[in-house]
């Protein structure tokens, strides 16, 4: 659902509208169906809404209208004017939502943005969206934000500090998580078997051998150390100016940025409106626009719902990769066994078996 | 001439076999033109080389050859090393273009990237080529340095400083004189009458109202109405994410930026390879490539000069303004006399004469 005074309705139902040309998976709703229905009345669009009772239903459902898992808003509903008395209903939201894809009636949670002052007032005490849902699904590690859009991956290291305090919260260890998580994800959800990173500096030509600043020596070029020495294919520490020109980006399926900005101002730069915020090391699949709720155009029919396409597009994307994955492995755990009764047997199905299974 | 063991010789050469298709304005090198042969030599570079003795040949040198006004080099000329024997050629070079420029010999000057660290090793006291040719030239104030490419100005206020450093070094002060500076370069040298100036902020979401950083609301916000104030159009302080794709960048002339890769991130992630480097409130005009000597591939004939062209040819649009503008303020400047004659006499012929100086 996310804020329901912002334009997180508005692009659902757009994004509806254009399920196909844009190529979307299945997708429902949980939001208020009355809300909903209002919404597109006062935006004209023509997108039909239609309660559903059970995820199980929202395939059939979502050729012919929105599937809509319901939940009633008990505040007011005006655009642009969010009510603390809607934020539990909003968190519910997000909690349903996590749970059907636990128990795997969801493949992917994609996320309409919250207004984070209004979840305060009412009580919230996450960092953000993203801590939250880290907590729900008891996360054994602090989850990794990657930015996507056509042509970039970019994860920062460090995300919404001052910018002298992500310097000093900059380390090693930190790193090496982004990255190490990075490449896991890249390999399950996004079916690269050897993503390579590369890694940028901090300090103006990554600190020229040190005259330009030590952190380059000291923090960044350890951990890259590290993550090769864990197999894996790390590039840097690079000039950030150097790494987002089209011929760089070739050279690697991701970046490391050390700050926020960073990794943003390449990827706005690249493409403003088709960005999608990935939550990488999560146990479920998810992603959200990378804009927030846009208070000041809701209700007027304007957002651009492309960067909730894109979320979307990506996050059936992820979840079948995940899905393949999970099957192939499936199947070599079920092959390992076999094989290790065929020892004893001497029996070779086994190996068919798996391979059945991975296509 | 620049460091002879770089690259300079190499896409000076092919900028004045590209000066048609490119539309160069004419220029000379302050060379030696013996080892310019042998590069064009060593390269296939069909571009005859031709000594003159007064910068007032070069134009018409330029058709045929590339004109050279000779220094000869006392040290070894390798490729791709460096010779300190080299480095008060390097910089007397420098001095005399300076000169001419200062005389009117020349309109502009272009620079060859340097290799700091040979000058350095021969007694060369100065952080750079530009604090350099600011002694050089007495000027009143620190110069600006601007970067250049199709669709993208951006001005750093803080330049070659390790990040934390940077931060340190930000003040109110620095951001007014960069402001200043910029808006009367691009009033000049770029012809737009009312320049708009955008300004970013230091921290992700320009800080979002104090909560993830204060430098906005501590320094930049007051610098920009110190500007406003001096009657410029600034905007700001802005998330540095959101000032840089094609749609944001119609509403400014120039960013400030507040730190080295803040303005090198977008401009070299827009445009590589045609990047230039302006420096801002020098008497003369002076432009120069925006990478460096890149030893690495010296005398190899593979360097790209879009850089190198890209600064001749923004050097000659600006010397063509700021003659242009020259021309208008002395005609004023004489109307003006005229008109405080014309008090005294009556006579109407000062405005006229101040016109035919417009064209």
């Amino acid at each position: 659902m996310g804020e329901p005074a912002g334009i997180g309705g508005e692009i659902t139902l757009k994004a509806w509208l254009a399920r196909k040309e844009a190529t979307l998976p299945a997708f429902f709703a949980i939001d208020d169906p009355d809300r909903l229905r209002r919404e597109a009345a006062r935006e004209g669009l023509a997108a039909p809404i239609e309660t559903i009772e059970h995820p199980g239903q929202a395939q059939d459902v979502f050729r012919r209208a929105l599937p809509v898992l319901p939940l009633r808003l008990p505040g007011t509903l005006e655009p642009g004017k969010p009510d603390s008395a809607n934020a539990e209903t909003v968190l519910t939201s997000l909690r349903r939502a996590v749970s059907l894809a636990r128990e795997g009636l969801a493949l992917a949670v994609v996320t309409n943005p919250v207004q984070k002052r209004v979840l305060y007032a009412a009580g919230f005490r996450h960092p953000g969206h993203t801590e939250y849902l880290a907590e729900l699904l008891d996360s054994r590690q602090p989850p990794v934000m990657m930015l996507c859009c056509p042509g970039l991956r970019a994860v920062p290291v460090t995300i919404h500090l001052p910018l002298k305090a992500a310097i000093e919260a900059l380390d090693e260890a930190g790193i090496v998580h982004a990255g190490s998580v990075a490449a896991e994800a890249l390999r399950r959800d996004f079916g690269i078997a050897r993503p390579r990173l590369a890694v940028a500096g901090l300090n103006p030509h990554a600190g020229e051998g040190g005259s330009l600043g030590r952190e380059e020596i000291d923090i960044v070029a350890p951990a890259i150390e590290r993550l090769r020495a864990a197999g894996l294919a790390v590039t840097g520490p690079a000039p950030a100016d150097t790494l987002f020109h089209a011929a760089a980006r070739e050279r690697y399926d991701a970046a490391l940025c050390l700050y926020h900005d960073q990794a943003l101002i390449p990827l706005k730069t690249i493409d403003f409106d088709r960005g999608v915020n990935v939550t990488l090391g999560l146990s479920i699949v998810r992603t959200s626009p990378d804009h927030g709720t846009a208070l000041d155009i809701a209700g007027q029919g304007v957002a651009n719902p492309s960067s909730m396409i894109a979320a979307l597009r990506l996050a059936g994307q992820m979840a079948t990769k995940r899905l393949q994955a999970g099957i192939a492995e499936a199947g070599i755990a079920e092959a390992g066994k076999h094989k290790s009764r065929k020892t004893k047997a001497g029996h070779v199905e086994a190996a068919d078996a798996a391979q059945g299974n991975l296509v």
